[in-house]
């Protein structure tokens, strides 16, 4: 699952494509279930992953991308994550509902890196970093995957400015966050 | 979920509590099971988590406190993550069986961290930190759930050399080790 | 967890408490994520089950009784499980959108019965019975689980007649489901 | 995901295939995880539906076919449920360990039948009851799935008395029981 090309990927960094304040954030409502949580009565910390995966397609579900077509379009098996890391600083409980803010931070060759920050009750409870590989089925050995380079239209989708019904839902977003 | 006393567990960090080479390490087979993979055919990421939550309940267990009983003795609710991070550099499938070799790393005042290595095929697969909170109910709002000072009792079950058998047990599994 | 008193429940059977007619239908619409499906690609079946775990919340809390207040509010531990069966006619897969039709299909003394049935593209995937139990923790004994009798005003509030703001509901529901 | 040919299957049903006695039970220790766990400090009861899950392909695995190398020999991609049903009589806590013990109990033309029992501390606690379909990717369309004729190999494979290794496990079990 490693990314192909970690010299590329540095390239990649150095080009400033995607400027970050054009990015797409996405909102995913979560109400927190009975069953996500554990005998201490909060979320089960693997679920909350769970819910970062949910997030993660759901973004790109947002430029046109959901899972299922995403995969066929560009002939890969996924997205898996090589590295991940997340900070719990307020627990949640059922009947809660949650908002999840979800965008890309950087786009790199075959890899990219997505924040997650999940707020309950308007407080910062769980920010998630994850770094996920565009991977396919290697063609020598379908059971081995290897990182594939991110179509540049892909990227192109997550840019506010190239696409402008979510520029026009970026603003929205915007004027909406300030009212909170 | 926060620690209390950042800078009593800084004091703490600096006391050679705990020789790093006298902790027990516990090693856990697990079989993965075809509800733990996604269509990409490899383990969901959240379900790793899942083991590794199991994995740390089996380091406790093996020094003797298995969870309900950790629970009821010291009065806690449970020991929730408040940072964790994880690398992923090869998949496992179904039908695989890896084992997880889980150590705690380091006991600060109210908190403590876990590594957890999970092999496939003796090669490293996962690597995975975590960092817990002795955690109980809040006295004052049984809602609220605060970190308590780890029983320097529990730290001493984990140290080898305090406990024979453990000790026993930690060089039978070094004698393994080498003739892998 | 068995329901106590058998015999009362049978009584319980034969006075019409609710008109099958009157019962409140919550819908659900649910994104079928990655995660929840197999290799297979299709939806890992434990899955559809906390789907309708989380329907049958959702039914309670349309009623006006979400999962955390119904607990506090009438000392119940949960609504546990004693039954369940489901029939699958038909795979879901990820990306899809799922709704799921949950009702209340009879009341027994200590114990109830949920029916859900799961469309997928308008047609029914699949079904489910469950049967729950009102249940607290046994007084002599907090480790034990005991049924307790329904209260009278839960059942109530299922009642569409008697709750003018879901009758509303209904009304609107049978209209949408006639234009499908 | 519809069985082929219910006629067949009842025509088979006839057949004495496989006598009752000789069938392979598979014994799997279970142990019941924190994380298992909902806020009433009891087995989720999904969760019962992923060991079983776990335990049928425990099942397979035990006749010499663990789930992998089965999807590959016979080309099929898995073994869907149609139906399930479970019991809940007695609730399992983290920390327990329990026993589940499970045979196939009617092999039909393309669709097979599978008891559990899982027993906490000796008292049976749940019984499931799983049909489930010999499955294959339809050559029409790869995105249909339909039932194929169970293998007569396969179905051997469960018989005690063609298999020796298995028969003198069965009797091995049998006495070990009459120990307890």
């Amino acid at each position: 699952m490693k990314s192909t090309g970690r010299k590329a990927d540095e390239k990649q960094r150095k080009r400033p494509f995607l400027s970050k304040k054009t990015t797409i954030t996405n909102r995913k409502k979560i109400h927190i279930e009975w069953g996500d949580c554990d005998p201490a009565q909060i979320v089960h910390f693997p679920r909350y992953f769970a819910y970062f995966d949910a997030c993660t397609a759901g973004l790109f579900k947002r430029v046109g991308l959901p899972k299922r077509k995403m995969l066929k379009t560009y002939g890969i098996i996924g997205i898996p994550l090589v590295d991940v890391r997340a900070s719990f600083t307020a627990p949640s409980r059922f009947s809660d509902t949650v908002v999840v803010e979800s965008e890309v931070t950087e786009w790199r060759r075959s890899s990219f890196s997505v924040r997650h920050r999940l707020f309950n009750k308007g407080v910062l409870a769980v920010e998630c970093f994850e770094v996920r590989v565009w991977a396919a089925a290697s063609a020598a050995d379908p059971e081995r995957i290897e990182g594939k380079p991110v179509p540049r239209e892909v990227i192109k989708m997550f840019s506010a400015e190239s696409n402008p019904k979510n520029n026009h839902r970026a603003a929205h977003q915007k004027s909406r966050r300030k009212k909170q």
